[in-house]
């Protein structure tokens, strides 16, 4: 079967980047094309939309489809239409991103991707097409999003340590923050909640743990804030 | 001349929402449709993505055509992808948006529209397809906006009175501010320079003029900053 127009129809497709946060890294799952174009280059999981599908849940289905990867919350980033973004023909990428705790994901590699895996941003190998660049544009949305929204919630445990915490923002900013300053904003918001426990089987001093209040953190989202960090 | 393809694809679309400020109201650019579906009814200026043009180009493109707008500042808000969203067959659009000076523009209708026109957003015409969540987003966007970047170089005359500063806050955030703090907060972001002129052909006490610091309100653009209005 086959699909005729009067007009030159683009081609649709969904990329996705997906956020986790490692030891000392932000990390970002990428997909080893099987095919052609770029066969056998690093590529962000992706592809096609079908003709009945939404683009999220294209982006979805695609992410499951090549990497295990269920249940993400995708935030839509940006489109890169670019005449000569893929040697093929025109293709009208839809980019969406999301935040993940490593743990809870166990990627595995599926349909027309051979291999899949977690790189560190800052070595990232060379991507197919202009995935380089959506990833760039990610990471600079994620930077920008951190000095008006809560984050965390996605990418770290659901009990941390004022310390993890910190040090999620230091790997998305990339850069060290002073300890007192940052303990002192982010107990002035009223986002966290002081658990009565602290930190099990650590040779250091175990620290005290924290949860985020749901509903405040809800409404920070949803209001904005601003976190001069 | 026609075109087949192996699957079904989508038709890709781009609409613009332009905003411009009125005197007591924040307004946007619509255009009566001559064609149907909906056609008599009011939408978003916009159109087909040609194959071989860039989707900010047609984005431009299109609004010239049916507006007469040019050379606009358009950024990119959002990709609308609903299964059911044209009553035609399935249209992707990629929307942008865009602030204005009224005054720069005189609109003229053109093309497939039979009117083009100006409304204010609080007293909108029922508008075809999803436009009117289109808008709304696009007015989420400029008020979440404002909290983080600098806004007006687009909206105010070159020249302008803190008043007037104020009073485009106002129409955008939908409330009225204390004029003592915001003055104090806008004149201790540095983004001001002061006038040795003041207002011409007032009827009241002639206030004093201010412009934009354009390197300073480039770089706040850039890097972000906090204003809690």
């Amino acid at each position: 079967m086959s699909h005729t127009y009067e007009y030159a129809r683009a081609a649709l497709t969904v990329d996705c980047v997906v956020f986790g946060l490692g030891e000392d890294e932000l990390e970002v799952l990428l997909i080893r094309r099987a095919l052609e174009p770029f066969a056998n280059r690093w590529a962000l999981p992706g592809g096609f939309v079908h003709i009945d599908e939404t683009l999220e849940d294209a982006a979805l289905r695609e992410l499951e489809e090549e990497t295990g990867l269920r249940k993400v919350y995708l935030e839509q980033l940006y489109s890169f239409g670019a005449i000569d973004r893929d040697p093929r023909e025109r293709v009208v990428t839809v980019a969406y991103y999301a935040l993940v705790k490593l743990s809870d994901h166990k990627v595995r590699a599926a349909t027309d991707a051979s291999d899949a895996a977690w790189f560190a941003v800052s070595d990232l190998p060379d991507l197919a097409f202009d995935h380089a660049q959506i990833v760039d544009m990610a990471l600079n949305r994620l930077r920008a999003k951190v000095r008006y929204q809560p984050i965390g919630f996605e990418l770290l445990a659901k009990k941390f340590t004022l310390t993890q915490l910190q040090r999620m923002y230091e790997v998305i900013l990339e850069r060290t923050l002073d300890k007192r300053n940052f303990r002192k904003k982010i107990l002035g918001m009223d986002l966290l909640v002081e658990l009565d426990e602290v930190q099990k089987d650590v040779a250091h001093r175990a620290a005290r743990l924290y949860k985020f209040d749901d509903r405040r953190y809800r409404k920070l989202v949803k209001q904005g804030f601003s976190f001069e960090i």
